[in-house]
C-alpha cells in the first residue's frame, strides 16, 4: 500500500554525553521515511533550503524514499541544536532556526493524492489538516503532535484530531492533552476526541496501545548502548506505519506486531548519531531483535496450584 | 518452603492527590508479608512500640503471618509521614520518626534459624548481615536497599551484597549503586558484586530481571486507578518471594512468573490506602489479573515476508 509522510527535514547539531555532531541529517519526515523504508517504498513531503547537501537526498533515494514531494526553497534548511543529559532522557533545545520550514505549506504532488496511508509528522495542526484536505480519504491517517501545539494551538489540534485515525504521543503529551494524570484514563479521554487508536510512547519504557477495549503493553528493548535518542519517536512511527503498509492489514494482532516493529526500529536508531545506524541496518538484524524481544518478554501461564 | 522477612513495621501518614490517611498500617515487612501470604505462611521479624494497635497484629495473623519474631518494645512505633505529587511518581518525606525502630537489632526466634528463603527488607546493611549470620545458609537470600545506604554506607552494603543471591532495587538505585547511567550496563556491574540475580523495579513501567545472560522484561499492569503507591515495591517483592516459596523452584521460567506475580500484587496494593486492598483481595482476582497481563502483552511472530 502507498504511504505518504509529511514533516520536517532538518540539519541537527546534537550533543550527548558520548560526543557531538554538527549539521547531521535529521527531521521527523527523514527519520520516519528511512525507518519505514525497510518495509517498502515511502513518499516524503517536506522542504529544504539551498544548503541541503545533495548526498542526503541521494541517501534517502537509495533507501527507496521518493522525494518528488521534497521542495527546495531559497534560504537555509531547518536547523535544530540540542543537548541531552547524562541519562539521555532529558533534552535541552539550544537553538531552533526554522528557516525555510517557517513558510512550509505542504503540497502533495497530484500523483500522490490518493494515498492508502498518510502520516502527519509533528507540524502545525493547521498544516496537518491542509494535508488531509488535499487527499482522497486514506485507509489510515496517523499523526504525531507535541506539547507546543497542545498548549499553543489546542482548538486547531482538536479539529485535526477529528480527522485522524491513529495518534502517536508520549505519556506527558497524553496527560497534557487529556488534562488527566493517569495515563490509562488519559488514553480513554483521547479516544473520544476523534482517533480510534492511540499509541503512547514511553521511550526506554516501551509503548502502550489503546483502541476500543483493546490494550497492548510493549516493553522497549533493554539497550546497553543508547547513544543519541534524537528521532526515536519518528523511527518508531516509521517502522509501525511501514509494517502496516506492507501487510495491508489493520487488525488487532497486526497492530501489536507493528508496535513491536516500531520499538525495534527505535532501539536501533538510538545506537548511533543521526540516522547513521539505519545506513548499515539489515532486515536480518530487525528480524533478530524482534525475535529477541519475544524471548525476553515471554512468560508462562500461572499453574492451578500457584496460589494458596 | 519456609519464608522469613526482616524489616520495618510502621504507622504511615500519607497524603495523595486523592485524600489522606493518618497512622495507617505500613512498613516494608508488613507489605511484604501480607503480599506473600497469598501464597503460603510467612514469618515476620520486626519491632513495634507500645502504641501499635492490636487490631493490626490480628490482621497480620489472620493472613497467616507468624508474629513470633515481632518484638514489642517500650516507646512508640516507627512513624513515616509522606506526600505524593499528582502523578504519584514523586514522594516527599514530610517526617520520619524511627522511635523503637532506631534500636532495632533483629533477632530470629531459635525455631526460625533454618529458613528456606530469607528476605532482608530495606534496613541498615550491617543489620542485614547480622540476620544472615543468625541462620543456616538458606536456599535463597534476597534483599532490598535504597539510596540512603548506597551513598551513606556503601562499604557495608557491598559486604552485604556478597551474601545476597537476589537483589531488588529501582532503576535510580541501580544506576547509583553501579555508577553507570545505562540500566543494562548497571545491572551487569551489580551482578559482579555478589548477587546472582537482580530485579530492577520501574514502578508504573514494570520491571527488568537479570541473571547470567538471561534478561526478562515485564510491563506493569496499566492501572486506571492508582491511588497510593506506598508499599508497592515491598508488595512486589512479597508476591515474588511468596510465589517462589510456594513452588519450591528457582529456574528461569519460574523466576519470570514470579516477576509477573510481583507486578500483579503491586498493582493491587496501590489501588487503596495502606494495604487496605489486600484485606479484600482474593486469589481469583490475582489469577485474573495475571491472565490479563498475559493477554495484554501477547504478540505474534513476525511473518517471513514482514520486511522488504
Amino acid at each position: 500500500m502507498s504511504l505518504v509522510v509529511v514533516g520536517s527535514v532538518a540539519l541537527d547539531s546534537v550533543e550527548t554525553p558520548f560526543g557531538k555532531r554538527e549539521a547531521a541529517l535529521g527531521g521527523s519526515a527523514t527519520y520516519f521515511s528511512t525507518s519505514a523504508s525497510f518495509f517498502g517504498p515511502v513518499r516524503l513531503v517536506g522542504v529544504v533550503g539551498e544548503d541541503f547537501p545533495v548526498e542526503h537526498e541521494r541517501f534517502l533515494a537509495s533507501r527507496g524514499v521518493d522525494l518528488l514531494g521534497l521542495a527546495r526553497h531559497k534560504g537555509e534548511t531547518f536547523q535544530w541544536k540540542g543537548r541531552y543529559e547524562y541519562d539521555l532522557n532529558t533534552a535541552h533545545t539550544l537553538d531552533t532556526r526554522l528557516n525555510v520550514f517557517a513558510d512550509f505549506r505542504p503540497e502533495l504532488p497530484p500523483a500522490w493524492r490518493e494515498p492508502d496511508m498518510l502520516f502527519l509528522g509533528n507540524i502545525d495542526p493547521d498544516l496537518q489538516r491542509s494535508v488531509v484536505d488535499q487527499v482522497r480519504r486514506p485507509r489510515l491517517v496517523a499523526a504525531d503532535t507535541m506539547n507546543f501545539w497542545i498548549s499553543g494551538k489546542r482548538q486547531s489540534l482538536l479539529e485535526t484530531l477529528k480527522r485522524v485515525d491513529l495518534l502517536f504521543v508520549n505519556d506527558a503529551e497524553a496527560r497534557q492533552l487529556a488534562g488527566e494524570s493517569n495515563v490509562v484514563k488519559a488514553a480513554r479521554a483521547i479516544l473520544t476526541m476523534g482517533p480510534q487508536a492511540l499509541v503512547v510512547k514511553r521511550g526506554e519504557h516501551g509503548a502502550l496501545y489503546f483502541s476500543g477495549n483493546e490494550v497492548f503493553a510493549a516493553v522497549a528493548y533493554p539497550l546497553p548502548s543508547a547513544f543519541d535518542p534524537t528521532g526515536a519517536g519518528d523511527s518508531f512511527a516509521g517502522g509501525f506505519m511501514g509494517y502496516l503498509a506492507r501487510t495491508g492489514r489493520q487488525d488487532g494482532p497486526t497492530m501489536r506486531k507493528a508496535i513491536v516493529v516500531g520499538t525495534v526500529l527505535a532501539s536501533f536508531v538510538v545506537e548511533e548519531f543521526s540516522l547513521d545506524r539505519f545506513r548499515t541496518l539489515t532486515p536480518h538484524e530487525i528480524r533478530g531483535r524482534y525475535a529477541e524481544i519475544r524471548r525476553l518478554t515471554h512468560f508462562d501461564e500461572l499453574e492451578p496450584d500457584g496460589l494458596a
